[in-house]
């Protein structure tokens, strides 16, 4: 998913966030900050985290070095701030109606994402700055922490719809909002699958991995096993 | 698991395929090979993947640099030769005698390997260089590949007793090795949670967490999540 694994580039920022170089939505310093992430992902994706420099963001932004040192410090300062910006966006999960329209439209957007060469780039030199930076990858947690908090709403929803309880024979009482459901467990499990083959066993992600993802966390949630009680139940056999 | 997720320093090679520079298992180039081997996790891990240099390597093996760029050529294939050699132990994975042990143990393996921070340094080095090095992520694909192959014997011997089916109906007649499950997917699916927030998501693991892929994996497994002819059926309710 574009704004799920990063940066749509053009996209301006709503600054729902008060951050740093922010005075109010869409003013200059706002338009400043854009135009400094738009140069940090530019020069992640040309020459990675250990190439890239002060003097490039400056190049690329068209503001001057001593206002970026003032404002962001550094090439960590500026990396951090380039994810924070990312993820004050006003993305919200797909809403289609029933919990596997919604987990198959976030599996698509993964292999939407990574397979666009520019947005896969960027995304791709985030999370590979994760690796050597600290701030980074504690900017990298924050979005990933605030992105999937959003995608617990489709838990929810497919919870108040009756599509889920937290004990299957309970399925019937399931107007309460929260079932005992670990929501964020099981908006990652879709996502894992695909992140794991594309950064980690680096094999392709398609259309049919998605799928099997997506199947594989539905089997899985009807099961039991994402409810925050009910782990040891599911792992005896869910077909029985 | 400190052997899929990379290199047990300390341990000899088995040279189980032929490699580069390795003539005889155990022999003296075998042993200059994870000298080498050694000195290029030390490396990666002390400086990463853009600081690691030829002299780096020459004077933590004690092979001259002339040696290292005759056999090796350059730092792209120091690395992806250490991934080979990781790749070539005599590593199998567990056998519980239950699928749930074995997975379980696979999970925990994986736990293990990334809160002993020697182990977790070198392995998150080596996926690290794969963001930076095509040649490092395509021996990172092939020793996953190589890894989860050895897996597959897992999900064969669950199929042989009887504990899994590619159609949970047929599971009396399981006695064929092999019933149209995705073994490979299966065996993906408990470690993909772990490395996703190891490294994706960067928030830590623990036998929660672990337990957690191993159910979600059990119940996706018995929906029939992982055949390779079921998946749709999986999707519409493994619970009911």
């Amino acid at each position: 998913m574009s704004d799920e694994t990063v940066p749509d580039r053009g996209r301006e920022s709503g600054g729902t966030a008060p951050s740093p170089g922010t005075r109010r939505p869409g003013g200059r310093t706002a338009r400043t900050r854009a135009a400094v992430r738009d140069a940090v992902l530019a020069g992640l994706t040309e020459h990675g985290y250990p190439g890239l420099t002060v003097e490039y963001v400056a190049a690329h932004s068209g503001v001057h070095k001593t206002t970026l040192y003032r404002r962001w410090k550094d090439i960590e300062g500026l990396v951090a701030d380039a994810l924070d910006l990312a993820g004050e966006d006003s993305w919200v999960p797909p809403d289609t109606g029933s919990l596997e329209g919604d987990l198959r439209a976030l599996a698509q957007e993964v292999v939407v994402s990574f397979t666009d060469p520019a947005v896969a780039a960027s995304g791709s030199a985030m999370i590979a700055a994760a690796f050597q930076s600290e701030r980074a990858a504690d900017a990298l947690r924050d979005y990933y922490t605030e992105r999937f908090a959003r995608c617990e709403a489709l838990v929810e929803r497919a919870v108040r719809r009756g599509e889920l309880a937290a004990d299957p024979d309970a399925a019937a009482e399931a107007g309460a909002a929260h079932c005992g459901i670990d929501a964020g467990a099981l908006v990652r499990s879709v996502s894992a699958p695909l992140f794991f083959r594309l950064f980690i066993t680096r094999e392709p992600v398609d259309d049919t991995v998605a799928e099997q993802a997506v199947a594989a966390t539905l089997a899985a949630a009807h099961a039991g096993a994402f409810t925050v009680a009910g782990r040891a139940d599911a792992s005896s056999g869910a077909s029985s």
